[in-house]
């Protein structure tokens, strides 16, 4: 049911926990299941995004996608960053089945809020 | 939205891992989110439940109800596990959202499932 690449994001995830200062925090929820995902992100003056965490009392999807889009936004700029799309984070790990779809939506919006919260703070 | 007992079980679950040669083995899924969950029973030949581990792929309300339920089964008889009910283990949890009831199915079914395994090979 799950890809290797899932498996491998869901039992050894990255990027999991907090940020002491970070420049912006998005949390989301998501109606269907009532989970709830937070992303911490850590942006220089280059407006790079030097590091990024995640909580979330989501399933294993959340956490597999949580854990790869994590990976693909560290390092890029705030434009770039924009462009890692769901799709782009479930093509990393391989796919998901169609109900888990939803799930792999909480990093995507959370990642959007976080850098919403640090546009608004700069 | 969530009681501190969910997520004490939630950030430090009990009992979660495998049993190398258990008793009795128990998988179920659940059609509505996709999630998968595991239960791994180690019973003596007094019918008492020595020891009990759970896997899942489930949400946090899934770790959440399978760390009680696992705590509430460990040393008991296999008549009193199966007394263990869904709502007992969600009383003791201080209750859970609406939306996230389904979810403590899982480890119900999946306990029930193991006795079922150990039931039939005995
Ligand atoms: S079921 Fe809620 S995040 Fe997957």
């Amino acid at each position: 049911m799950y890809s290797e690449k899932v498996m491998d994001h869901f039992t050894n995830p990255r990027n999991m926990g907090e940020l002491e200062n970070p420049s912006g925090v998005g949390t989301v929820g998501n109606a269907k299941c009532g989970d709830i995902m937070r992303i911490y992100l850590d942006i220089d003056e280059n407006h790079i995004i030097n590091d990024c965490k995640f909580k979330t009392f989501g399933c294993g999807a959340a956490v597999a996608t949580s854990s790869m889009a994590t990976e693909l936004v560290k390092g890029k700029t705030i434009e770039e960053a924009l462009l890692v799309t769901n799709k782009a984070v479930m093509e990393a790990l391989d796919g998901l089945p169609p109900v888990k779809v939803h799930c792999s939506l909480l990093a995507e919006e959370a990642i959007h809020a976080a850098l919403w919260d640090y546009a608004k703070k700069n």
